[in-house]
């Protein structure tokens, strides 16, 4: 309870810009919240009664479409009992007409409680953050942050596996752009997981990556092909995308390479989780998805869950009585 | 009372892709359920305290946009106290991109309780709703089905005449592309009424409408002008578009010979009910509008009643007590 | 007690078109009642509870974009309680094909219980509003009338200076053109203010207004250059358009004629309260934004609540207790 209590603290009126901002233990914290709102495995997500946060109000500014997020967070507000407003694409908004994202932002903190911005900018939601009263949610600013991707990857690793600890993670796919297999990558550290990185030598890990692992002690294992991962618990696939390539001969190679269907998985055995952020396109066939560790579509599904418990903790409710999950 | 248990028990989750998956008792049923939120004849639609679906999620995922179609089910959905998500229009929902039909739906479904699809390809609905763990509601599927269009229709029809069967029902202007005629045709074949078909040669009835028809043991009257119709009840017009006439000029003398206007109307006395499925452009002169007759606004309204009760029934409300109407 | 009654009369159910057709008394029970709903000076605005239009639809039909003024409404009436559906641009509308705007009036009508009406064409709202059996709002029908913006205005200058009678009120930037100036001066000449116009000569008064202002036995004050204007209280300013100039260098020479900053806003002392209805783009230097009397953020934030009062008094709620502010 007192942990819970510490949770709710850390989190009230918090902007969330990077998972970089966020400890090990209130990462816990949010992942133990979320698991409250988590009560039927497989029916629909829990709605409190009486709506905690009825009157209260979320604006979602993407000035970039990004349809899966904007309708993950305002599935969360509206099951909360709250209501959202805002504009899903910047071309439909005139708010930006030669105005600047800080005037944007000190306009918008008139119209609700709390916002979450997707920017095609670096940096816009720290700026955003910055400026506003109010809490700020990074959904997404350019091919910087998007932790709210991030937690919900690792609620469904650890709901699914029962821990985060004492995994075998591999990602593959394009490891050099994908904005999730940073993220994600980055937040594992916080834990003692063996990382596995699988992709094409052009869409490799960045330098940068590299070094930070090193600099916390890790080495991920760098290989082609996933025959040559090893045993791993968790395969995180990412879609490669054929605007990374010069040559589309190229890409066609690529694409078939890290391409899995059931048969190239049934080495790894029915433990392994599969995880993707979606869209996907062809990179996961669809003999995988009865698969019982296909996790993408649940995965999704969690991401309105984490986004309950996020904006419960945000916007300040007092922390609804554990699930039994 | 019994009959009310079986409407709720014979909706509750079910997914309404096309009119000929229900049965005459199921609309009738469908159609009495509407009458209790109906309450005010000239006035708003009654909004059940408390409101039975807060804390629900409509999904709106309109790959077409269709203004009138939205705007009704969200005003269906709100005034039940539940809310709404989705989009308006493909061209500003990036769920699209490269992803499949069957995809989205299994992803969407994470967000909503229930889902409306407006598609351009013939059998997305059917698609969906055999995809999806909820109830999907067809909103127009190319040039294919929209059900709650014809349960629309049939509503207002039966409030306006005191009942359906009996009536002498006439449809006018485009027979063959005119999606709301086939499919009200279709469903008033429940029932004992005479049809009459009058529009120009080359937007005759479809063949594959006709068999249907002489299946059942009807034959429609198809007449080329109003004036030889004989007696109607019901009159019930549609567009006549200009890009099915490769000439213009075709196309200037139909659109001339299938307007009506209060002199062309006076011949069937004060009995004719008008209905347009709108928006309509000139083929009801505005002459028409005060006609005690003219429901096509009225018709628009009960879009909204009808829903509300389908919505209802699907998300599984108890029934509200019968209005008085 | 007695004139808040009157207040809740004069409003219920009824259109604003323009503020020419509100009295003095009407506009000044407005501003009491916006109080109200103004309780906490710098935190969020008051909810009421429970939400008093719980169940009530807001339809916000917007042919033409205007994200802050959607979004402000929008705001006002969830902040109430209630519900809000419509489309934010025509061009993801398919409401206007051919459709006259009466028809469209008459259909959305059935969808919810007040509109909110932003269309290009001057007479708009009227139009609507004479057609439609519920209220219309009129959120600015072309160059001629955005009423709600006046109320903010004047609610704005109230709340700061605590009085509107004996006030020295400068107008700044596009006199010609600037919908705002015109309307906020004409709602101003019900009360007893010095009016000064400071603008480039090619951007003058209209000649209309200033026959109108005589015509109350007013003189309105007209300068070129802010240091002529004498002693201010107020300070309005509005973006001067460079549209409006065929040849671009007299653009930038004014455009930098009419730009306040601190130093030259310094004479005026710190009584002076500077006003924008907002997007700026350089006119107003962002080193005039730490000034107690730069409210413009706060005249965007006053939106909401001077939104949430008419919604209340339009729709019929009673009257909340007066705030204390």
């Amino acid at each position: 309870m007192a942990q819970n209590h510490d949770a709710t603290e850390a989190f009230r009126g918090r902007s969330v810009v990077s998972t970089a901002d966020f400890s090990k233990d209130e990462i816990l914290a949010l992942l133990d919240a979320a698991r409250a709102f988590d009560r039927y495995h497989d029916g629909p997500v829990w709605t409190p009664q009486p709506p905690e946060l009825q009157g209260r109000v979320l604006g979602t500014l993407f000035f970039e479409a990004s349809t899966r997020t904007r309708l993950s967070f305002e599935s969360a507000m509206l099951r909360l009992g709250g209501s959202v407003l805002g504009f899903a694409d910047a071309r439909i908004s005139s708010l930006s007409k030669g105005e600047s994202l800080v005037d944007t932002i000190k306009v918008v903190e008139g119209y609700c409680d709390a916002i979450v911005l997707r920017h095609p900018r670096e940096g816009a939601a720290r700026l955003a953050a910055e400026t506003a009263h109010i809490p700020v949610i990074n959904g997404g600013d350019g091919s910087n942050q998007h932790p709210t991707q991030t937690f919900l990857d690792l609620y469904t690793i650890r709901e699914a596996a029962g821990r985060l600890d004492g995994l075998k993670v591999g990602f593959m796919g394009d490891l050099r752009y994908g904005r999730t297999v940073h993220s994600l990558t980055e937040a594992l550290m916080h834990f003692d997981v063996d990382l596995k990185f699988i992709g094409p030598e052009n869409l490799s890990l960045p330098q940068e990556l590299r070094e930070h692992l090193a600099a916390h002690g890790r080495s991920g294992v760098e290989v082609e092909h996933l025959q040559d991962a090893g045993d791993l618990d968790v395969l995180y696939m990412t879609r490669i995308q054929a605007e990374r390539f010069p040559d589309p001969m190229d890409y066609e190679r690529v694409r078939h390479a890290y391409r899995v269907d059931r048969a190239a998985l049934e080495p790894f055995g029915e433990k392994l989780k599969i995880l993707h952020p979606l869209p996907r396109v062809n990179e996961v066939a669809h003999d995988v998805d009865d698969l019982p560790g296909a996790l993408y579509f649940r995965q999704s599904r969690n991401g309105v869950i984490v986004r309950m418990a996020l904006l419960h903790l945000i916007l300040g409710g007092a922390l609804p009585g554990r699930g039994d999950a």
